[in-house]
């Protein structure tokens, strides 16, 4: 592996060599090492169009990173994975797409991740995304997650567009059963002319489920962000989403968020606001010795934290 | 007028008689009674299919009534009224559908209003809608709301929907110019197999311009309701919408408000919160020595006052 793709996995994974535990790398559309445990099975999907993840149940406290780099110019590709995730286990499942596109011509990772979270699993899953290359081609990524959370399971997922993503639609789809949990937490910057786009549909089909989803993204320069989301919740549960955006330069912002109550005992909120830097807090950073930019920038990374 | 349009009248207009000043009574499609004052004309259009209202420059406190009535089932009519408030101007408009349908017949009133909002002109716009009558027909009421607002002016729009109608598309369009406010206050409740929809476009235009919109509505029995709102900043502007929604009974409710920034100093906040009435309220109110029916009218009535 060269030291551009070296950089991309750590950007995206946090990995400065092999992980531990069980991983799938994939690299300019070619498995480029894979491992697997006791209990964490990796197999290549019949159609080669992807992995299938499967956890076994009863899994404690393993992890499995399945990043995905590219640093080939032009490369445009469509990858399905599926995660099974046994019940009662307890996993931390670190993906993340990184594109170094140093030619002129468009280089684009779809990917479509499928989870199954199994009865009383708990699952952490982490997906980063990271572009960069001083080539004209676009960097384009658009992550789709549909996610099927089994009776008592808790899912946590932490989304982070970190920069260099010229455009992205994100798409997360979830259904819930009973008691099930599912924690969403959003983070996004866009710089330049890029854009993003950002939709959450969640069923909260059972009795006792809850979805809280929050996002916090900063929009810069001429760049544009939507965020959707739709809470649907069909039983007794609880559903909250909170999106707060801040607005830089000539960037624009839209947030169109929809609650729907088809059940009586459905308690759902929504929250939204997008607006700038308060000028008090930048000029009280200032008065302790930090130029504008350096205060812009400390703001806006404790917002992103 | 019968007994029927006097009760209909008194319903959506507070009014037990003929009103004070300037109005204009619509009884089953035909003109009831018109009363002009020396600031306030009104005038037939020259189409046949509404009034125009001129409210001179510089009125005080003056008011202007123009309720709509009807009693006969099958009647179908769509009406267009503007109003031109001019500049420096304070006055009120109380507008008002009453439907009492004793027939099989549908009966339906569709009224667009279009309001001219002068220079640092202050408008208080009242809008009540009422159905009864023990007739299959349904009382439909499509209200679309038009608004212009001129530099520095100001209208509350007060929007209720106290009873009894079957079918409701409300549509409401505003444009502000600079440092205009516009204030929305709408109250609905929803019952039987009624279905209404709600939709706010504001668009915050000029410096300075701000905007506040909330919603508050209770859905019972097997009624359905959608609210939704598209704040757009286009400029240095506030702009804040709020949607409260109680479910009761096997009610079905969707919220789905937008707000969009296409300036950086665009302030916008949305707030939407949808649930049941929480179950101590209602035992704190049953251990004062009321029924648990008795409880809950009393919180919704709270609600929407």
């Amino acid at each position: 592996m060269d030291k551009i793709l070296q950089t991309l996995l750590e950007k995206v994974a946090d990995l400065h060599g092999v992980p531990e535990g069980a991983y799938n790398i994939r690299a300019n559309g070619q498995m480029a090492g894979r491992n697997t445990t006791a209990n964490i099975d990796i197999v290549t999907r019949e159609d080669g169009k992807g992995i299938d993840v499967h956890v076994k149940p009863g899994t404690k406290k393993e992890s499995v990173h399945i990043p995905v780099i590219l640093s080939q110019t032009g490369l445009n590709e469509t990858v399905c994975n599926d995660f099974f995730v046994g019940d009662d286990a307890d996993v931390t499942i670190i993906a993340g797409c990184g594109i170094h596109n140093g030619g002129d011509m468009e280089s684009r990772h779809d990917g479509i991740h499928r989870f199954f979270v199994g009865k009383n699993a708990k699952l952490k899953y982490v997906e980063k995304h990271y572009g960069d290359g001083d080539g004209k081609g676009e960097r384009v990524m658009n992550p789709r997650t549909e996610i099927t959370m089994d009776e008592g399971s808790y899912m946590e997922m932490e989304s982070v567009q970190i920069k260099g993503v010229d455009s992205t639609k994100r798409d997360t789809v979830a259904h819930l059963a009973a008691g099930a949990k599912l924690v969403v937490q959003e983070r996004l910057m866009t710089h330049g002319r890029q854009d993003a786009e950002s939709r959450f549909d969640v069923c909260l089909d059972g009795e006792n489920s809850s979805a809280n989803i929050i996002s916090r993204s900063v929009a810069r320069d001429q760049s544009h962000q939507a965020f959707y989301s739709n809470l649907q919740g069909n039983s007794l549960c609880a559903g909250h989403t909170e999106c707060d955006a801040i607005i830089m330069d000539e960037a624009k912002i839209s947030s169109l968020p929809e609650i729907t109550a088809n059940h009586p005992d459905a308690a759902l909120i929504h929250e939204a606001a997008i607006g700038k830097i308060a000028g008090d807090q930048i000029i009280k950073l200032m008065t302790l010795g930090l130029t504008e930019e350096e205060a812009e920038a400390q703001i806006v990374n404790g917002f992103l934290k």
